[in-house]
């Protein structure tokens, strides 16, 4: 675990020739751009870097994400931004398989149902109107479904009782559905405070069928593969390097993959998390203080 | 563990004083009245047998509860029902010592809250209107309320992302605040199929804050203890005996609390579960096929 802090450590980092950025606690806090952030992609776009955006939020697409970087002025691609749903639709057709006839009950938001849509698998639950009453339900209102072939589970802030229950029949009456989740954050960082995450969603259907979800967001390996796989040009593991504010997702994420990484303490990451007696197990290449840090090198050869 | 197939074998039960019953799978299944049940209990009622009905069901109060037994002409006594909603009201009054200006937050039904409010505590969420809301739920709606001693979660079909988002938030944010749960069945079995039940409810929360609720249903002994601090008469644990229908809520809250049990083969156990390479390793006193046997002796001496 090296720190960079002078220009001449932080230049180092330009050897690479692929930067996977995390975004929010990197490029941004909520809706507040980190100062340099703008600079430091500029930089790396000068010296003809690849950029890619890795973001375990399901709840936008890639299309929707792209607004996102408008809005705050950051030039970026929607080629650029893997988010777990983009990689979730991915992965079921890719990896599964699945056929025009097959699928899927979401428990989530449109950022899923745009990306499978993307990818011509048809979809049910998610933001339907059936599946918003509040409640009770009942089994005489569930019809089987054997085209369901997976319930996808992200973020849901419309979660309730109506489509924790028809994921569950899914689950239990179709022989070999998946159960797959976008990613297992348990919760996500809200402006003053944290509020349920993917993981917490996909927790009572956890709890009833002790059977753990496929996750596909970071840190798991599956978000990398679709990366690589949609890639146009040679991915090469040994020049990239994963950006991150958070060890247990970006920096486990780029060790898993087998790319060097590189924490920034703007975000979920605390001195007392590299060093120290209740420091993680999980140790990134480099520690920077801020992608600030790389807009510093402007100007420099 | 003895069969009980003769009524001489049957008539041994007639030794105890305090007849514990669970409800669905042993008197009833649904709505429908299992053969036998009203006759059996007339019997021990006949005996002098004191009778205790005990249901993890926290979705009715025990006033609620008494109805059912009415609709389906057993004869019953509000004083008799044990539920988890009323346990756990119990458990927050004699326990916990809650005081007037306590109050709880509810993940849960009417049953939790009539319980409540008998015995004297004030509460909020549960069938407030104002936590129907579908969603999305952000902190700018969260006021804080140090007042909010305890977290309860029962089953609620009509959970939802804002009911957890605000759970969650007392659970953080009020120092010493309670988590507690009626009970921990993953789910309940509905006419044809299953539910989630109150255990997938604190499911979210659990996974969140790596932390599992003091649970007061069956088979946990908090509602022993309130069955036996609510018995006006002395209870003989030696001389009392629980019939249910499941190994892992009746038999096991039986064997925990020193009282003797009887499996029925009515219900959710199965032979399988009892006997041969994949049986349970929690044991019943006795097993019978069902109440039935008991309306047997109706005529004996």
């Amino acid at each position: 675990m090296a720190r960079l802090t002078t220009p001449e450590e932080i230049s180092k980092l330009l050897d690479y020739e692929t930067f996977l950025f995390d975004c929010d606690g990197v490029l941004w806090q909520g809706d507040v751009l980190i100062p340099g952030a703008k600079e430091a992609l500029a930089l790396l776009r000068q010296h003809k870097k690849r950029i890619i955006f890795v973001t375990n939020n399901a709840t936008k697409s890639r299309k929707a994400y792209k607004k996102k970087f408008d809005v705050l002025g950051i030039e970026a691609y929607e080629e650029e931004v893997f988010g777990s749903a983009y990689a979730t639709a991915v992965y079921c057709s890719t990896v599964l398989n699945f056929k025009k006839e097959d699928r899927v009950y979401i428990i989530g938001m449109s950022g899923i149902e745009e990306e499978l849509d993307a990818e011509g698998i048809s979809h049910t639950g998610g933001s339907d109107p059936a599946d918003l009453q509040a409640g009770p339900y009942t089994l005489d209102q569930f019809t089987d479904d054997p085209s369901i072939k997976a319930v996808i589970v992200g973020l849901d802030q419309y979660l309730n009782y109506t489509k924790i229950s028809k994921a569950l029949q899914y689950l239990v009456r179709n022989e070999g559905c998946h159960f797959i989740a976008t990613n297992s954050d348990s919760t996500y960082p809200a402006a003053d405070g944290i509020l349920p995450g993917a993981g917490s969603m996909y927790a009572p259907l956890q709890y009833i069928l002790k059977r753990s979800p496929v996750s596909i967001g970071k840190p798991n390996k599956t978000m990398l593969d679709c990366i690589v796989a949609k890639c146009v040009q040679h991915f090469d593991r040994k020049k990239s390097i994963m950006i991150g504010d958070r060890l247990d997702t970006d920096v486990k994420f780029g060790i898993d993959g087998g790319i060097d990484t590189c924490l920034v303490m703007t975000g979920i990451a605390k001195e007392a998390d590299i060093t120290g007696p209740n420091a993680s197990p999980i140790k990134p290449t480099y520690v920077m203080a801020s992608v600030e840090c790389l807009a510093q090198l402007v100007g420099t050869s």
